[in-house]
């Protein structure tokens, strides 16, 4: 087993998109693991405290960006992936890259017709303790709307403002945004998440968490960005807690199970992710996906799994501001004595 | 503060509907504590199990049923409680009457489609481990479709079937409906949930808990039914895992503090809940009580108030299936360092 380190650099990011023609920028065996830096899009909210120089290396010099707004690192490919197979990717850890991180409530925000304008709120985070505090906000205006990826704002420490005092929020480090290339040639924008993975925006997608990917190209081609330090189901402001964060991940090729959607799995729960156009369809999607999961995985009878989802099954709403809206469906795995 | 025992009879319960006219059937003084029978609407799917004499009674003498399922007992009236004030429910135990819970895959779930059948589940419930294992399920066939309020199945050993083996589920007894009396004249169906609560179907509304109601008549008029043992967030298949239970309340006018809506505290958690006729709609309406919630009662300004949403707060669904849909969303109370 070998231990690779994927430093991001303008050589080894692609800014706002999967697309399957990317070659990789790194070949790793079945098994293997590796060191990664995942780079959040929205340093340039407070750069002199959510920018390094390789950070800055990155903003300089890749321009070629979009159609969404996340920096991601890789893709990796993994020998012996073939269309069919699932990428197993467990994440074994997931550190912030500095002790900051940001939250902008967007002109995509759920809630933003109640604002009518873009702010951001800059937390402290205090790594021993796990948990973060803000530190200060200030209104956008540093363009009409916040829709150029990458801008950076020049600190103007005199639009700082206090913020959120006496709050102290838990950290939930993740990567926001991870998936292998889609099956469809060309660029895909990163904003909708989709059953290749990409920007789910699931919390649960952090350290102890296990994520299954359909393979859809030879090598898997797997991309890791949009890296949060905490985030609410939901994500109602438009973006969560987001700070760089340097991942630890072991990748293995399973040919022994098959999914044909993203699959979270943690030490006490499965869940698995629905996308729609509004909730509703995600509900639906998410509620047929998981009535199969507990079918071809778990050997349930569909009358069984049905009920169990009923009584005992619970359904979240991911996140309603990433242009397909997610919901997922969760089973505990304590429900299954001597279950895996 | 008296303690008063409001057993549920054919003279105490009322059958599918709340209405502000209903004669209160029990008054009790500000801060009095109740024991209340919750009895369930579905005894009749497994009758030598589920029902005992108390419950059947309630099944054969009352005819006046709809146009909702459930029995609801009360109306209980709150001396010195009047529109304007918030009516606090604390839940202070709920305890199932009979070692026995069914689910009923209604045709009304949210998955019907897939199945073009109803099919009952029965569990055994284990009181003093805390789990549910299913016994044995049956299709529905004593009617068409199981539209009518109360219906009872004779039962039928041979159509008793094997369910859900190695599966154990943990309880969560809760009151599915509870609510006020609607402010507005005559009957009002028990299915779709509403600003004075009624079938809100969140499995957090149990032991511990408190709820709070707008009062909209003088006295306030609580009812309380639908008891269940369990409960996804979905309640996907139309119906919880329904069992009478024995509930211990204390009830509280309070003009210290006033909500338009029913929210649920816990002692790690607050939460508001929205409905809506789609996801979409109770998802807004769930995160702009939320907002509101968190300016008008904990003093956040509604900038910070945004960013705390999105990075720290939870939206979950409720349930997807009682006409009106739920989404809730939850603050936790450790957010709040030195906050009640």
């Amino acid at each position: 087993m070998n231990v690779h380190d994927l430093v991001a650099t303008p050589d080894t990011v692609h800014w706002g998109y999967f697309d399957p023609d990317l070659s990789p920028v790194l070949t790793v065996a079945d098994g293997d693991l590796v060191r990664i830096e995942a780079v959040t899009h929205q340093a340039g909210d407070a750069p002199d405290l959510l920018m390094d120089l390789g950070i800055s290396r990155i903003f300089d010099e890749v321009t070629d960006r979009g159609p969404g707004p996340h920096i991601l690192t890789g893709p990796i490919a993994v020998e012996g992936a073939e269309p069919g197979d699932t990428l197993e990717v467990s994440i074994l850890e997931a550190q912030p890259r500095v002790p900051w991180g940001t939250n902008l409530a967007a002109h995509w925000g759920h809630l933003y017709r109640c604002f009518g304008k873009e702010r951001v709120t800059v937390y402290r985070l205090d790594l021993a303790a796990g948990l973060a505090r803000a530190a200060f906000a200030y209104d956008w205006d540093a363009t009409p709307l916040a829709d150029a990826p990458g801008t950076i704002v020049p600190p103007d420490l005199a639009a700082r403002q206090p913020a959120l005092p006496d709050v102290a929020l838990p950290l939930r480090p993740h990567f926001g945004t991870m998936g292998v290339a889609p099956g469809v040639p060309g660029r895909v924008s990163s904003i909708p998440p989709g059953d290749w993975g990409g920007n789910i925006d699931n919390w649960r997608i952090g350290p102890g968490a296990t994520m299954y990917y359909p393979v859809a190209v030879p090598g898997a081609s797997l991309s890791v960005g949009d890296p949060h330090v905490s985030q609410g189901d939901g994500e109602v402001s438009g973006t969560a807690l987001e700070s760089s964060l340097n991942g630890l991940l072991r990748l293995r090729v399973r040919r022994d199970m098959s999914f044909r959607f993203p699959l979270l799995v943690t030490p006490t729960e499965w869940t698995v992710h629905g996308f729609g156009d509004d909730l509703d369809e995600a509900m639906t999607i998410a509620a047929e996906r998981l009535l199969n999961f507990l079918v071809d995985h778990l050997g349930l009878s569909s009358d069984d799994a049905y009920s169990l989802m009923s009584v005992a099954c619970d359904f979240t709403i991911t996140q309603v501001v990433d242009a397909r809206l997610g919901v997922h469906g969760t089973v505990s795995r304590r429900l299954f004595v001597g279950a895996a």
